[in-house]
């Protein structure tokens, strides 16, 4: 039960709370009081008696972790920060200013800040990832809780994430929907209809409370019956003002994402009682256990192929993640319902602890590899290049969050053949290459495929990796390296008269062309691009300047934004670095340009202009045309 | 009531419907026959007794519509169509082909395929803008009918499409779950757990009825309780099997996408009864209605500002847009809450018969978008520029749809200041470009944006315009014409010594730029690309030509895949385009490359490297280093 003493200590947290959000965004001049006021009181109590979490140390693996779904209240989320003592209120008030931590929307620059948040209806998907980790890998007792608006549970993403946490029974979640029921633009679509919302949480399998956001005794009741339960996560739906505590803001419209000038600001603190210096002591983990150790590491032993054999890149996919996880315990591996096809199941059936079906749900599918690597497992999520398209607001929002995952991407491009073009990815190096902190990878072999795989695990950011149906020759003996940012010029001499580059599936096309070309007596230094991004800028110079300029990049991708943009870019200058300087590049770019059918790949390849005969043709094209003409 | 001859010829259908999914699959050596059996009862009885529709008319305004949003059952609709007298059985047996309409997922090259499917979750969202068209603009009796399977209910955008259904009432859609309990992979999440579809379907408000989907009779009953309700969408959820009717494969793992080998294709053929060549007659429409009508046009009076002004293209975007509805009474408006800032809520006042709210539900959105131009509307769909990464994967299908739809990203950038990087749009123009069909416009002025906006009411394909939050100079004349695919030399001289490239907000950059460098005696051409795609290639070539190669292209972009790739790819040779053969391109790229924070604008754009400062250091650093070292 609760005291009347703590009842009050409570409510003046709650008021202090929207206090600072007040005052913090009109000194800003912009952000959301009031979408940080309707939710004030859940957090209050929140904080004060049930998170733990030790602000000491936002590392440790017992700790609650909280997330804002609702991004925009940034500002009550800061001044919980406050209240716990981490940050001064000179820094609370620094929030929106250039330079400062306290970003308009959270961000993971503070430490105690998980994941960024901001795009509406990634904070549960993203939850479920991190209440996996807690319960099958982890296995500590920690909850992870988020705090969403009402608004954003029409993102279908938040439905993703109810059916899967219910799927994986994830009792250690929470979900609190904050039912303001005003959206940026008016009313929400359900209103205050608490019913509704519970309606659906239950029937996709959750505990669902319906109570009064600003009864303290009922918040702390639900609370309560959220982390005793044990057969199914919890959603607190809780009915709420925005505005709350301010005559003139509550449960008004035309206020959101409005700050109040000064003296509306004086009124609103002096009727919310004025400014509070309180701080409280967050509980920390009472237990301060280790996560499960999931196995020992075994010495990598990557999977090596015979030259002249043919292997699709996805299968060698497979094959290396199975020795990549004996190696390292901490790899997960992540599928959206097409492990047969990317041949994550090898990994599923070796490692059965360590992997997660995701179903078809691509942007929950990404969300939970965000939520791992929180607790810093190394997530490999797969399915076809073509639906990670599905996920790119949550790759874009992994990024935001400075998060190391790894995407691979089957079945890219006209090469699929027959399934026709709602299975071909080809926009996917465009997509994946405008993603800050990212990497791109294309292999052209299996034994490559493997190389590279083993060094996705190590590095940071959004890692993509885009593997072949078809199976492709092995070209290169297992013995060979292919550093990430590297190239390998696979044919050469020094009358090359121009230089064909391509990646994956048509490197291939140009190998044929290679021969083709010299039985015509025409020999060109042929290129695998493998790193599309960062691109081999010095390798691909040096071409340029060996081969007279004539360059031809040939990809199985639109023509716009993937390995012709990645070979082009290297030759341009940026504000801190020069512009290429040796002859002039002409540069021809073969890529999909029409909108491809069924067919065999071949036919396809042909169709598309992106085979051997397209390279001959190309080539061919640049020899003839005299420089400068 | 139904007969036994009734029941027997329905029978018969869906067996030749099953035999036919068998023949076309084995002869083109791929494809799900298995998936295509399991619903054959299902659309035998739709075909034979509820659809309405007149296939020698596909655009009467009164046919029923009916998606395959289980676009890998196209061996079924493909069956269908043979059933129906459209396509013959040598054009059947062409599934696959290179060449042929029938492709291995259905497409609107077929004059009775609405949209592409085969990118899962999709059909139902599709469906709703369709449903949206029949019962609020057409006012027609028409129904629409979805083919889902079971695995794609995984998908969220599926729960948006019953969310959004159910709140607009939509009687005139029916979605048919084909519960045949096995995925790619294995058993489905919820397996032959009709009741948990159910539940999840009713808390969303609509009708679901569970059948047996082999039995024809319930089938018969369900359909008719659907075409009857008139408050709700109904769902009916059927419980069948993959493979229905071939002993060896009925219920079976390991036969999705499996075509059969020849022989084992005659035994399962034999057991179905062997090949049939039954026709039936489907029934036309009995109402000949024409669509309600919805306004006269007026003349195009598009909106004027005054130069010296400062207008946001987002409020030019939305006076636009209501000019524009004036004069085009097919023009629909669709907004994911957010319309008070991108001002769609212009539109949405005064037209409010035309305005369809998403809430924020991007994915629906953008489906719903599709949908309406099936029935020969104009939407224009608009949210935050950076929240179009949400529905990526439907403007890729929208493009294999042969789709033209209109979609105004607002907010675009770092320029937005405040909010922070989650809310900032920054790879928007690179994944817009690579997609087929697209169109990308990117205006820096109010006038500008209106001629832009008039002109996409016209524009087939994907055309996309990104706007700018903050309020800018107005620099053009209201008169200026705006040709898509044009540009606008707006600062040159005869002895310009580099050219400076930017649009949108960078425009106004380097308007600032050229004063500076002009009182430094360096004088440059300033050119205004607001049609990034297409773009004027002959002004760039020209501008190359006349400053020496120097060229710098400024944008608020990542510096993958917008404009500077764009103005690269201008100079770069294709199959079918020679290779510009000018001076020696030296172009500098300034684009955003560190994540970005809060901050104003004007901080964020310096800080960022891409305000007059930086483009005054680029064109320095080209005008002092000489050509050629």
């Amino acid at each position: 039960m609760t005291t009347q003493e703590q009842l009050h200590r409570w409510h003046e947290l709650a008021q202090q709370l929207r206090v600072d959000s007040i005052r913090t965004t009109t000194v800003a001049g912009s952000g959301h009081p009031t979408s940080s006021m309707s939710p004030a009181d859940l957090m209050a109590v929140l904080l004060s008696k049930y998170l733990r979490y030790d602000f000491n140390n936002p590392d440790n693996p017992n700790n609650d972790r909280l997330i804002f779904s609702k991004g925009h209240a940034a500002p009550l989320l800061y001044s919980m920060y406050k209240a716990a003592g981490v940050i001064n209120d000179e820094e609370l008030r620094s929030l929106r200013h250039f330079g400062s931590r306290l970003e308009g929307h959270p961000t993971p620059i503070l430490p105690w800040v998980d994941v960024a948040t901001g795009s509406l209806g990634q904070g549960l998907p993203v939850g479920v990832g991190i209440a996996l980790a807690g319960k099958y890998l982890d296995q500590l007792p920690y909850h992870t809780w988020v705090l969403l608006g009402d608004s954003e549970t029409a993102e279908g993403s938040v439905w993703e994430a109810f059916d899967h946490a219910a799927h994986y029974t994830l009792d250690n979640l929470i979900a609190i929907i904050d039912v303001n029921r005003l959206g940026q633009r008016g009313q929400t679509e359900l209103g205050w209809n608490t019913q509704a919302y519970a309606k659906r949480a239950m029937a996709f399998g959750w505990q669902a409370i319906e109570i009064d956001g600003h009864n303290l005794t009922e918040i702390d009741q639900a609370y309560s019956a959220a982390v005793t339960v044990n057969d199914r996560p919890t959603v607190i739906i809780a009915r709420t003002k925005k505005g709350k505590g301010v005559a003139s803001l509550e449960d008004l419209g035309g206020w959101h994402g409005k700050a109040l000038k000064s003296d509306d600001a004086k009124r609103a603190i002096s009727e919310l009682g004025g400014e509070r210096q309180m701080t409280i002591t967050v509980d920390t983990p009472e237990e301060q256990g280790q996560p499960a150790s999931i196995g020992n590491p075994q010495p990598l032993q990557l999977p090596k192929y015979n030259k002249g054999a043919k292997v699709a890149t996805r299968r060698a996919y497979g094959d290396a993640l199975v020795a990549l996880g004996a190696a390292q315990p901490n790899i997960i591996a992540l599928d959206a319902e097409v492990s047969n096809s990317t041949y994550a199941e090898d990994f599923a059936e070796t490692y059965p602890e360590r992997y997660f079906e995701m179903y078809i749900a691509e942007q929950q599918m990404v969300a939970a590899a965000v939520g791992l690597q929180v607790r810093e497992y190394k997530p490999f999520a797969s399915t076809f290049a073509a639906f990670f398209t599905r996920a790119y607001d949550f790759i874009r929002m992994a990024a935001v969050s400075r998060a190391n995952i790894k995407l691979v991407g089957s079945h890219a491009g006209v090469s699929i053949g027959q399934d026709g073009a709602s299975q071909m990815a080809l926009e996917d190096l465009a997509a994946f290459r405008a993603v800050w902190s990212s990497t791109v990878l294309y292999p052209s072999d299996a034994n490559q495929t493997a190389k590279l795989v083993a060094q996705m695990s190590d590095r940071n950011g959004i890692v993509y990796l885009r593997t072949t149906r078809e199976n492709t020759d092995i070209i290169y003996d297992a013995q060979e390296e292919f550093p990430i940012g590297g190239s390998k010029i696979i044919r050469s001499s020094d009358r090359d008269q121009a230089t064909v580059i391509g990646a994956g599936i048509t490197l291939h096309e140009a190998i044929k062309a290679y021969e083709r070309l010299k039985n015509e007596g025409i020999t060109v230094r042929v290129i695998d691009a493998y790193s599309v991004k960062p691109i081999d800028m010095q390798t691909l110079h040096q071409a340029a300047r060996d081969t007279k300029g004539n360059l031809v990049v040939v990809e199985d991708h639109w023509i716009e934004g993937g390995l012709g943009a990645a070979v082009l870019d290297a030759f341009a200058g940026t504000s801190n670095t020069p512009i290429y300087n040796g002859p002039q590049l002409r540069l021809i770019k073969l890529a999909v340009r029409d909108m491809p059918s069924s067919g065999t790949p071949e036919e396809l390849l042909h169709a598309a202009k992106i085979d051997a005969n397209a390279i001959v043709e190309a080539v061919k094209s640049q020899v003839r045309q005299p420089v400068g003409v």
